[in-house]
């Protein structure tokens, strides 16, 4: 999508033809910034610190991981400490450990002469499938967009969205907001809601930024204010993407997201979640299974942002010596979910629901 | 309760015997500062700027405000309009309307020459019954703690809060957390999860604050959090203050509050509101008739923490020109309500809950 009229991708290769190229999400929406990446550790240290975030752009970024690690060290030994090294960087996004297994099956059979040019090439096809997958995705939410759309006849259709799940968490278009972007595309009018997302504001500080800069209405609310908001019929369709969706269709997604279902539900308005292939883990039969990261108490206790004078600081928000805990994915059951959105359409949440969609994935 | 080892309430006479002296809730947690009120113009930005806050602590600080103003002028004409003007100054905690209806009926019989020292009786009575109030409350509370504490064997108690219903939101005790400061006094063993509650965080600013500070073992969460926390068996139970409760039990708090109810609910965890008797608006049947007060945009766009220097600065953690929408409070339906703790006991979120409580106010 763009920024400042300019296209980009949230990871490219760069000139040079073989380092890579992210946007440095942690320097948003005070500055926008690119990074170079050149080694398989500066990928592992972006997926930590959340340079690079998203379930797909996590996938995206490790796979390019394995490719620079392989211009290094091409041998069975090297793919195999790779992976292992990339697939610890966050547990709960099972696109990682998807696109680590897709870039292990590409080169593993190869002679290590020929795994470099191999690895590039499929780090370049999981990147374009995303684009290609979310580009499908949209397609399918937009179609509910505008029918939901047609009966508010004049006024803008109200959607609420939880963390980021655009085009800055993937690729290219988002997950959950490129049917948002599509429909806005094709003059449905629509507004969205931002959740802020604590601790990281990914909503204020990603969400707002790249509905914005793409001309979408956007307010940003706080994490509580949702269920107030679903209360008094101001919301009319709630999307959000996940981390890791189960067989049964249970979905780990950024915390908070299991209580903005809770009020859908409670107020009868459809909940979507949206995802690519790559983010159901066929292995894993519900949501209760999924690991769940717990990161750092000081993403809590502290927080950055812009001072009148223009540079940006990190504050302490409580008392000296608090405790916080700090977890972040919850799961939302299924039956909370009025369905999952995927490239191939709409299903029920639902171990039928993936099946009829995936028959290739059922044993 | 004490800070510093120094028994404190919240809103006091100076030496002086006349002017108000607060403690300025605004500087907590980065320092404790207190301020000195003489007229009822700063009582009133006392309690527009959240210097005061918490719907007892208003009502008090409203109380005094007639009182200054009095000083100035004790004419009919004069109790009218500094009760307009305090009543206005916040529009959902209806403690505030109460007080000052409290004031109005101790003073408009009398000659304007008596009528000071009226006003400074009932402000005191309004104050210390306040007190007396929440200690009763906390009986009770503290009763249900320790039923449940015994289930736990040797494990803490785990009770989550949201925003600030503690002795810093009352005179002194605090309505939610009075029990808490009972049980733990009593050597029960409890811990607290302290939901932050953007975007003022009077959780993280205050709620924690004073826990600490009293020695209650307590843990900052974000709002986000807590959905996880009663999924995954972390919490026992919910005890959360009100601003204003309905005939019918319905309860407008803390923006959020009602995320944790549906959360407490669909896990089966008993939901508990404390109030005084103040808090209940006999006048209004249900929740959605309560105003829900919105406030300024930058509260949510804006957030003011400790630099590595130690000074207090203000940042701003959007990106520039975001719009921001600011609602201050939501209603929990009665049916999420577990019961109403009141001074007097508790009783079922109901019309006939509360009827039987206070059989005096029904008509």
């Amino acid at each position: 999508m763009k920024i400042h009229g300019r296209h980009y991708r949230t990871i490219w290769l760069a000139e040079d033809g073989w380092s890579v190229k992210i946007i440095d999400q942690t320097k948003l929406p005070h500055s926008f910034e690119t990074a170079q990446l050149t080694t398989a550790g500066q990928c592992a240290h972006a997926i930590k610190s959340m340079q690079v975030r998203g379930a797909p752009l996590i996938g995206a970024t490790a796979a390019y991981g394995v490719c620079l690690a392989l211009r290094q060290d091409a041998s069975d030994r090297s793919i195999d400490e790779v992976i292992a090294y990339l697939e610890n960087q966050r547990p709960t996004a099972i696109n990682l450990k998807w696109a680590l297994q897709q870039m292990r099956n590409a080169v593993k059979d190869l002679p290590p002469g020929e795994r470099v040019e191999a690895a590039y090439q499929q780090a370049k096809k999981i990147a374009d499938d995303d684009v290609e997958t979310n580009r499908r995705i949209g397609v399918h939410g937009a179609a509910i967009i505008r029918q939901m759309a047609a009966d508010k006849k004049d006024a803008p259709l109200n959607i609420l969205t939880h963390c980021n799940a655009g085009w800055l968490a993937t690729v290219d278009w988002g997950t959950a907001l490129s049917p948002v972007y599509q429909a806005h595309d094709a003059n449905i009018p629509i507004h969205v809601w931002v959740d802020e997302t604590r601790p990281r504001n990914q909503g204020s500080a990603l969400t707002a930024y790249e509905l914005s800069a793409h001309g979408v209405p956007c307010t940003i609310i706080t994490d509580n204010a949702g269920g107030h908001l679903m209360q008094t019929g101001q919301v009319d369709l709630c999307i959000v993407g996940t981390d890791r969706t189960a067989r049964n269709g249970d979905v780990a997604n950024k915390i908070g997201t299991y209580l903005k279902a809770l009020a859908a539900h409670h107020n009868n308005i459809p909940f979507y979640v949206a995802l690519p292939h790559s983010t159901i883990d066929w292995s894993i039969n519900k949501g209760s299974d999924i690991p769940i990261e717990e990161r750092d108490s000081d993403e809590v206790l502290k927080i950055s942002g812009r001072t009148a004078s223009g540079s940006v600081v990190s504050v302490e928000i409580a008392a000296p010596q608090s405790q916080a805990a700090n977890f972040a994915f919850d799961v939302t059951p299924a039956a909370l979910v009025t369905g999952l959105l995927t490239e191939r359409g709409l299903c029920p949440a639902s171990v039928q629901g993936l099946k009829d969609l995936y028959p290739e994935r059922q044993q």
